[in-house]
């Protein structure tokens, strides 16, 4: 039997959110598991990746190996039911970007979980899924909206549970992806962040929080600008991505701009804006990145609705 | 010239709201400002209560002399047009029970600076009201609804405008005010308060202000349940309030209780429920309370959506 499972990007930490609000976004990694015939062949994880700007490196993050995320994963679900996983073939169809803030892991963990979960006959539910996923990741952020889509708060509660709710993006509101050619590894962007904050900053992102969910449910563009700030996790990041503050103060003037922030653990960057005037937003962040000698791909995207989902199932 | 101000009592810090979150209650002060015919009679400042609990130490928080915060609030008003406040008599009849966690304050800098404004010609806008009320009162969270009633979610920006957004408390749900007979002084309660706290409460409250407005807007129950805690004050403030932990408990399993918050920087508490079985919520209250010999007045109110308005005005 072999399954094929589509997995969105996400884009989490978004704004005040860090570790709890997060988008699926329409780039993808597709998940193929195939239990193969040959009895004492292991589990074998293989990355296959069109983009060129992916290297050896990059698809080391992935981990080749059993003691990959992916293979976490799986083990979990398989242990869920008291087995073990052997003899299957894991191919990753990589085009989410490596270690830029697009929650490739979190695409390859619920990708394999998901195939898995259809291989052994669907023992694991929605929240099953959600716990699993959460537990390998470390947080919920990118894994809920790659398993369900679109916008997402998400936290996993003292007994384990994720709970989410997901909000509607405005239609009149885009995400323009930029996405620098180098890479940030998540475990070195979350050593930079503090234990302890002031109670002053965390003051000042609870409200942001709220201003968020109201700014998204009554379109109110000024008080989405309010909305979009942090100070739990960027200006401690700031150093870790060249090119950041810059593009935060030459957007800052823009009219039709509502918010610069960081995506996930960085370095990519989501510009927030009304849809008009797209060209001098990519030409902004562009030309700024340009001055580092920094290359970038820079999309306009909208939030992908749809959650991880299979695409290809043989007997 | 003699004016009249009605303002209400509000409940700030409401669950995860920490400094930003407060709503009006229909419980008033009554502030009147008449300008006296005799020159350098100064400014003379009554507080006049009809519950007999108000005692003389109360009284002597709402500081009956020039250096009390409602004559602070009315001098910058006055010095913000070149002017000096001077033969003024100011009557303040006060029903909001004092260092309650029930804005006493809040309504008297209030409803002396819009009774003030009114006598002036009205010099100040709502947002200069809101400015100055708030650099008296240190925080927006009482100020902004006893201005502008309601439930509301408010912050002071770096430029010191406060910005405010008005949230649809739901007709389902009912507020029952706790009000122990026991003060607590906001100073006190503040300073128990840490300058730092875990990155892990902050993201706590964050999301959890997240939630409490999607609960709000969606009506969701379960979600407001969640949403309804709080790591940022209330754990430090728990032994200042004698008997808020067991109320708590005792409410947990309560089907139609939403949550169980402490009303500002206490000593009151707010039960958020359903409006059935209310006399249980009650009964448990004071039978907790009563527990530890406490007396207190227990109300189940509505939002009060008014906030501070002349109710009298004689040339």
């Amino acid at each position: 039997m072999k399954v094929s499972v589509k997995v969105p990007a996400t884009a989490a930490n978004i704004g005040p959110g860090f570790d709890c609000l997060g988008m699926a976004l329409p780039i993808y990694n597709t998940i193929t598991i195939e239990e193969t015939v040959l009895p004492g062949t292991g589990v074998e994880i293989n990355v296959i990746s069109e983009d060129e700007a992916v290297d050896e490196l990059s698809i080391e993050h992935l981990a080749l190996d059993e003691n990959s995320l992916i293979y976490k994963a799986v083990e979990l679900l398989y242990n869920s039911i008291g087995q073990t996983p052997s003899e299957l073939k894991i191919n990753i169809h990589s085009n989410i970007p490596i270690a830029r803030g697009l929650g490739s892991s979190a695409s390859v963990i619920v990708g394999g979980l998901i195939a898995a979960n259809e291989l052994l006959g669907r023992p694991a539910d929605e929240a099953a899924l959600l716990s699993i996923a959460t537990e390998v990741e470390g947080h919920p952020d990118n894994i809920t909206p790659a398993i369900v889509g679109g916008l997402v708060l998400s936290s996993q509660e003292e007994d384990c549970t994720v709970v989410y709710k997901k909000l509607n993006w405005p239609d009149e509101w885009t995400i323009t992806v930029c996405i620098p050619e180098y890479e940030l590894s998540t475990d070195i962007s979350r050593s930079v962040l503090p234990k302890e904050v002031p109670m002053c900053d965390a003051v000042f992102n609870a409200k942001r929080m709220a201003m968020f969910v109201e700014a998204i449910n009554t379109k109110d563009t000024e008080l989405m600008k309010l909305a979009l700030q942090d100070k739990l996790h960027q200006p401690y990041r700031m150093k870790l991505v060249p090119g950041l503050e810059k593009i935060m103060q030459n957007l800052k003037h823009e009219e039709n701009v509502l918010g610069c922030v960081l995506s996930g653990a960085g370095p990519s960057i989501l510009v927030i804006s009304h849809k008009n005037n797209l060209d001098k937003i990519h030409s902004i962040v562009k030309d700024t990145w340009n001055d580092l000698n920094v290359k970038a791909v820079i999309k306009t995207l909208t939030v992908e609705q749809n959650g991880a989902h299979v695409v290809n199932q043989e007997d």
